[in-house]
């Protein structure tokens, strides 16, 4: 079914508390089947909250309203709704009897919170045993969920109550869907695109996005289809033509990083790892053990910022940093080596490069960075890339090329996929 | 003036990718001194984005709208602008041009970025030099912004084009603003809410924001009067306040980062640093490193994540670590010395902890971190603290924790900063 998401409150309006509700809304519905039509947030006005309201009740299917609902004066969802479709607020004693079950009211005058026992006239409670906000109003045929805006209780009534009377309000005409997420690093979004166009225009019930998320882009494919036993297949078929078309640079999908599936293949292996960095300045050595367990596979290594220290601690011949210079593959294969002869481990991965702004040179311009890797029974890698973007970028996409160079060399692949960034 | 903000993307409606531009968008023109009547996510729908963006026209005095500029197919909303308001997309040569500089292209058939160069007749580019998505459209004589959804561009866009245009065009009409955001670090969001809520109510012309960005929580001050010469004396009157109130924890303001404060106190001084990492696993040398120039004082360090290693690198003794446990004052003081004999650095930092989730104990649970700091002339100092969070969460915290215990000895003031976590 199409839905609409409306949160209310000043606070989201003014940005000075983060919509997270929205969102939450978003991907469970999404994930249970719905289209999301629009979200929308407005402050606490009467006047924009109907007008919202009215638009997406005649454009959705169903609609979820977070906030606005609390027994302050800044909370008006009810008043809205009054003005919107004509139901004005209508007391739900066995609501009040709650409320003063839970909370003593003064001897005289109304309590407090009676404003809680105010709903539109037709309104259903969601949870009646909870004592929590929340309430359904069909209106012309379309179920209408006010929600509270304290997450917490938002994603509880989102899915112990909206999602499964949704469901039933369906019948059978649910949609299957099926999605993944495909992440990728060494390849531009213009090129995956280029790649996977021609299977876009397949079949309206395929979805395919890019979203780049700096230094990667993440891939999904959606599939959909009112035939659960159609679902399936059609999403396997679109999978198999996407890793083909993605190939080595393909390194997970869903919730996998980089670091993690190197972790994983350092894991199956029983080997070791240690890092020697210098323009990324302990980047690598963090990502690695952003992993939890790394500890099993990570011995360490050295951030040699400086010539002396490469020479010191890494054992890096002056004459070839003399002759190559610090940033130069003779250099980086030498730190990979001294880092693993110091350390023991079954690889040594570094990193040596011009993150600039200053440091550049008409041969090695800021952005030229070198990798080394030495392994056990090999005689070591090296490679250089000249990457574009800030001092940030360049650090950052500098790290995550080590650690793809890694992940290449453990699977056997090519170590040419950045040839084209030279 | 009245804004309107809209996000444009199917990652957004189907809730995979949280929306974090618009809270941004938000945050800043609000404090800008403008209003926000509605905040709308739609997906690459050219129909809905058309259909939100007239009616958003039609009802504010400006619209914000980001994402769905790129140079992929799913990116639709030049479209949906050709159809709400009859601006076809026209190529714009001068845009083109620096694509084909930027990024060659084929030799035969069009740029692969081409798209890029496309947009709304009428428009203007809002940052020519720095090959970035952005324009501005002015139609029905109010201004149109269109951002691209990479939320870093997007933020830089904002504060640099948007907010200062529209300025210039809300002309002699305007209030008088001046802002300036303080950053803190050791300082939980409820404690500086409770040094700055009296000043709060003092007088309508000042605002006073609170926003957590881990590990840090950022305070912005806004004062705002019609008459210019007011608004200078009344924004130095609470800068003063705020500044007494937030003492030692507040590092720096504007644009300053904790560790381009440091590098400017080692810079001034001509002394050097070292570091010497476990649990970070490299995150405070990329602190230091990602500050242009760092390479004047930062020497470099060691990443010692296995008690081998932290003997072997840095002559930490075995016994150390035996009596007291890897994750000790005592280590993490030895490791600093250790590193400081190492390298030669003036100052050497140390960190070593339990980052989760194993590896605890009753008497080291999860979140325990200790810190070392060995200086030329002292004894050095180490302590310890408690950290609650993720693996992720106590790594970021740690690693600001060590860069802050540098800039408080660098200042000599008092290390007791952490006392309550622990």
């Amino acid at each position: 079914m199409l839905a609409e998401i409306i949160a209310v409150g000043d606070e989201l309006t003014s940005g000075r508390v983060v919509n997270s509700t929205s969102g939450f809304a978003a991907r469970h519905l999404f994930a249970a089947g719905h289209e999301i039509l629009a979200m929308t947030t407005v402050g606490d006005s009467p006047a924009m909250i109907a007008e919202v309201l009215a638009r997406a009740v005649g454009r959705a299917d169903f609609v979820v309203v977070t906030g606005g609902l609390g027994a302050t004066t800044d909370d008006r969802t009810n008043e809205a709704v009054a003005a919107a479709l004509g139901r004005p607020p209508t007391l739900f004693p066995e609501i009040l009897a709650r409320i003063e079950q839970f909370a003593a009211g003064p001897a005289v005058g109304p309590h407090p919170l009676e404003k809680l026992a105010w709903l539109p006239a037709g309104s259903e409670v969601l949870s009646p045993g909870a004592g929590m906000a929340g309430h359904l109003l069909v209106h012309a045929g379309k179920p209408i969920f006010f929600l509270p805006g304290v997450p917490e209780e938002m994603h509880h009534l989102l899915t112990a109550a909206v999602i499964p009377q949704l469901a039933v309000w369906q019948g059978g005409s649910a949609l299957a869907v099926r999605q993944r997420l495909y992440k990728v690093f060494g390849l531009e979004e213009t090129e995956i695109n280029r790649r996977l166009a021609s299977l876009e225009d397949d079949d309206p019930r395929i979805k395919i996005g890019y979203y780049p998320v700096f230094p990667e882009v993440h891939v999904s494919l959606t599939a959909q289809d009112h035939a659960p036993d159609e679902t399936g297949p059609l999403f396997d078929r679109y999978d198999a033509a996407i890793r083909r078309a993605l190939g080595d640079a393909l390194y997970g999908t869903g919730d996998e990083t980089l670091e993690g599936v190197i972790g994983g293949l350092l894991t199956a292996r029983r080997q070791t790892l240690a890092t020697a960095e210098s323009c990324t300045g302990g980047l690598v050595g963090h990502a690695v053990t952003r992993v939890a367990g790394s500890s099993a596979y990570y011995l360490g290594g050295t951030v040699t910022y400086s010539n002396g220290l490469k020479e010191q601690l890494l054992g890096v011949d002056p004459e070839t940093i003399h002759r190559h210079g610090a940033v130069s593959g003779e250099t980086a294969r030498a730190m990979a080596e001294g880092c693993r002869r110091l350390t023991g481990a079954d690889y040594a991965l570094a990193v040596t490069g011009i993150a600039g702004p200053g440091g550049g040179t008409p041969e090695k311009p800021v952005g030229t960075v070198c990798f080394g890797l030495a392994a056990s029974g090999t005689g070591g890698q090296d490679i250089c890339c000249r990457f574009r973007g800030d001092r940030s970028e360049i650090q950052i996409i500098a790290g995550a090329t080590a650690l793809d160079l890694l992940r290449r060399t453990l699977l056997n692949k090519t170590l040419d996929f950045h040839a084209k960034a030279r």
